[in-house]
């Protein structure tokens, strides 16, 4: 049996996951797409599916009878509908970051999960399934490094166009670490501070870089979260774990070793995309595989988006404040509980 | 379109191919198995297929209308004649190593596809797939490191066991760097020759471990690769190219670094299985491409694998002369040549 | 010219001194020792002299028309009068830290030298004399990685004895960062502050471990320095660079990489002692070589001395607070300035 | 009591160790020199020391009464007439390599030394008093990696000057690795063997440059030493010795890690001087506390020099033939027995 997906929103992330779908992965295929752009629909149809239909707006697509489930790669304020839609159809939905664009758009979607009675959604957060990251899970699972106390993590960027600015540090940068470290940790969140060290020069006049985040655990683990994008060497994630026995960190990206021109070591990655691209292929192959054996999500839940956003709004609070912001999250309903733990693989 | 392979051969690495071929690459599917073990070859396909057809042959699976393309991973001495008959059907054929177990049987392959006129045949050499490999032929392509002048591997296994003969640290471990290192150097081989040091005392008596194995190329390159199957520590593959500009080695595999118990570093894998997987898949996917487009292989060919086979012979001679072998190969069918020099991402 | 040292204090650190002085290092003798158990002052002369004269005190010792130059290596309280003693003599002495146990104290002797003229008092702070934080301050001078921007930091070691407290953690730990980092730098530090993440079980109870300082310096570089002293695995001092266009770190202690029982990597040091004992040897001879020529001292100074005083009284306070505490200090006389920036070798 | 040194050749090596035992080691003083150029000895005489005596030969400076021993550091044809006439004298004399230019000439000295009753003579190899090699012999005598099977060095250079030959690869290069290695191993020599790669475009006509060199010891320990000295990236050092039960290799030299422009790693040396000099030090401070303590030199003897000279001559043979070169040595003089194993630190 094959998958029969329909995305709705074609631009880069959604082309990007139709050309895995349909040529790299296993078990599914794109039969419907839709747009707010329709001739872009109908291009990206054409170039990488075999007949995928173009459909005049998400409700369409995801009442066709032929779409078995839905990719939401829109522009962000129009996820809340079409998940909630999806949902309402009983159909499963992968819905790129953010989830919705504010906490109680999240909450909307949550409470409709929780009332359709299983999980339908998955979050496109990406960094639970690069080996590196899963390899860190099972380290901390199986006591390796004894309890977590502290971790420490960076966030660098080359460089940003202008028109990022210093909230985004937040929203579009941390927020993969925010995702990350509560699935890492096993963890809730309890506060977010920020520091702004000395700004590099590198930056547009307009935005605060870098940016240190310290965030603290409900079990008391202080997390701390480089964010520097105009670091101009080169991409580069770093996440490490020090626990009561020892420390554990994420491999770096392996890359051939060089001896050359005075120099011993490596190239350093310039470009995002290449660097969790295995992931993403993970992350939408357990999708696909969850729906042809017609069971609940287990990825990044709505819930995780919900996390994600509340703190992302803390976050924001804490870089006009100067202060500790606290995190308060709603009750988290049973329904989502058994899943923080399991890694993926 | 979809490509419809059949698996000749249902043992481990058959299995293993049926299972990434129908739950993790794009555009295939197994509709026809067989194997000498008919009751083996039906739960292989009852297990991993969508009701694939249980062939009693190799001639009737490769005649079958619904077959588009041909998987060969018999036991070795059966390639031979299946690989012909897929030639003579004219269907697409992937080879698990040995092409043939003669370098007679592997020319009479070649012969055969180039009376065919187009490439259908890929051997199993997945290390060309490795992202390690491919950016070290890359570096070297680019000109980074200058000629190449001489090249140093490792190939080291914890344990063997005792069925594991001095001769095959030639025709079963040595032959991946043979197959590798002619198309990364894009360079053809001159001699070999064989040291063997001291022995160690974790070997079983009758095998010689270490060995040390000196290769010439034709433009003069020295290559020596370490086969140490009883290294106890972990498996571990290692090449290093040094040019007149540099030097180049292969990446770590990576893994989380850990900092415990007064040490600090990384756990080495301890099984073979692992270190290349995402090559297997790699290889097998490019197979798929070339069948879906209706193009002619593009990886590891027929002429390597009987240049796999003339290596792999004067090895083991030159295990027993402690000479230095020449290596006679056959005048290379034009056919072949511009295949050599490709990366095939 | 022999420089002809005498020794106050002949404990472990001050037999260590003499035996650097005596067996290892080029032009000075030891002709003097006092302390206050004379026995121990007698026993030590006899094992690592060759005659060294024994002195009832301190001030003896500094008056003695034979010593040269003084070392203080008695215990903390002591150090104040007898440095204040050795400048009254006209004489250059090196005095272990802390300079003095106040921040008065060490203003004393600050201003004693001032009206003496010259620089006669060098501070034992050795990490300055490190080859790995003296390339750090070259690849800063030199521009390599751009203005730092932050810093971090870790100081960990195995474990701790029950008389280590929470406020030694800065006194007695921190203390060397403060010290080396402002060096580094060329900079003053503005505030520091704390953050006592998650406790490790293997502290006694009455200890804070570990602890997180965040210290900012006048020109806006923001430090993290992790200050863990029961970490379990080993002693690790790690220091990186964070700037405009890269990023720098201290070596690894070099150590020879192991191969063995599954895992890659190499031992961590268990103990402090080894980490910088060139660093040691680097500071005294820089005194010997000081006194020879007759010139000022070059390594750390009274200000320096001053400078850890009140920034440890600082990070104490700021420990009981859990605010960010400001770091007053007294106008810097024009004095010690152009010191600050040098590099010792 | 302080060593009276006296020291033969006052060129660039004389200068540099006349430097170091002024400046920074302990327990001795250059009291006397001489050179074929007395204005030079002068000079050197007047620059680093305090009224160093000038003599005019060898003899008479090995003849003065206030001389307690000798450093020659002449040029190497004049060698075994100066160390002749020191051990004649009873004097302890450090000869820089070679102890002589011929085996013979080093078989001279040894009959000598043997005669005389004890041992007087040091030759400087410096290797056996580096960190990273005192750590490999620590691993291996304390079986850390089981009995070792094969040595993988590598010596590379940046660069050569037109003077350099193609048999000083073997006479001035190798010759390093020659002498630490069987100290390494406590093993001897059986055989030496060449063989000539592809020539880098980087080295002068006249140059066979890279050369592997193949040598095999009694125990049946497979050595390989590449020797590169026009590799251009840097001054290399490398050695690994795989053993039964683990790997283990020298560490990289420290040098501070470097995130920038798009590249992670450090610079490599580029002028071998600087990466043997703590070596230095610790050879010739051996020597001044043997000499102090009036007891045998425990450094590289007579008969180590006897080895290297042996070897050199058939490594060079074996670059003319191509062959193995098999290694005779005289009967060791028990006399040297008990020293080879020995650590010195």
């Amino acid at each position: 049996m094959t998958v029969r997906i329909g995305v709705i929103g074609t631009g880069a992330i959604g082309q990007s996951h139709i050309e895995r779908i349909e040529r790299k992965l296993s078990g599914a295929e794109i039969v419907a797409v839709t747009d707010v752009n329709q001739e872009l629909a109908s291009r990206i149809a054409a170039t990488y599916t075999e007949g995928a239909r173009v459909y005049n707006d998400d409700s369409d697509l995801i009442a066709a009878a032929h779409v078995d489930a839905v990719l939401v790669t829109s522009w962000g304020p129009a996820h809340e509908a079409s998940v909630l839609k999806a949902i309402e159809a009983g159909k499963p939905v992968f819905c790129e970051k953010p989830l919705a664009t504010t906490a109680d758009g999240c909450l909307r979607i949550v409470e409709a999960e929780v009332a359709h009675g299983s999980r339908l959604v998955q979050v496109g957060f990406m960094r639970r399934y690069d080996t590196g990251y899963v390899q860190l899970k099972h380290a901390i699972e199986n006591h390796v490094i004894g309890e977590p106390l502290m971790v420490r993590c960076v966030h660098r960027n080359p460089e940003t166009p202008e028109s990022y600015t210093t909230d985004m540090a937040v929203v579009d940068t941390l927020v993969h670490e925010i995702d990350v470290l509560h699935w890492l940790l096993d963890d809730e969140y309890e506060s977010v501070q920020v520091k702004f060290p000395k700004k590099t020069k590198h930056a547009f006049s307009h935005l605060r870089d870098p940016q240190l985040f310290l965030i603290e655990t409900k079990k008391g683990v202080l997390i701390q979260v480089e964010v520097f994008v105009n670091c101009k060497y080169g991409y580069d994630i770093q996440c490490e774990v020090i626990g009561e026995d020892g420390v554990a960190s994420l491999p770096e990206v392996p890359s051939i070793h060089l001896r050359s021109a005075g120099r011993s070591g490596m190239e350093v990655m310039q470009d995002w995309k290449g660097r969790f691209v295995d992931a993403y292929n993970e992350e939408i192959q357990e999708f696909i595989d969850n729906c042809k054996k017609g069971q609940e999500m287990t990825g990044p839940s709505a819930w995780d988006g919900y996390v994600a956003a509340i703190m992302s709004d803390a976050g924001v609070r804490a870089q006009a404040s100067g202060e500790k912001e606290s995190i308060e999250l709603k009750e988290k309903p049973s329904f989502y509980n058994y899943k923080v733990t399991e890694v993926s693989r």
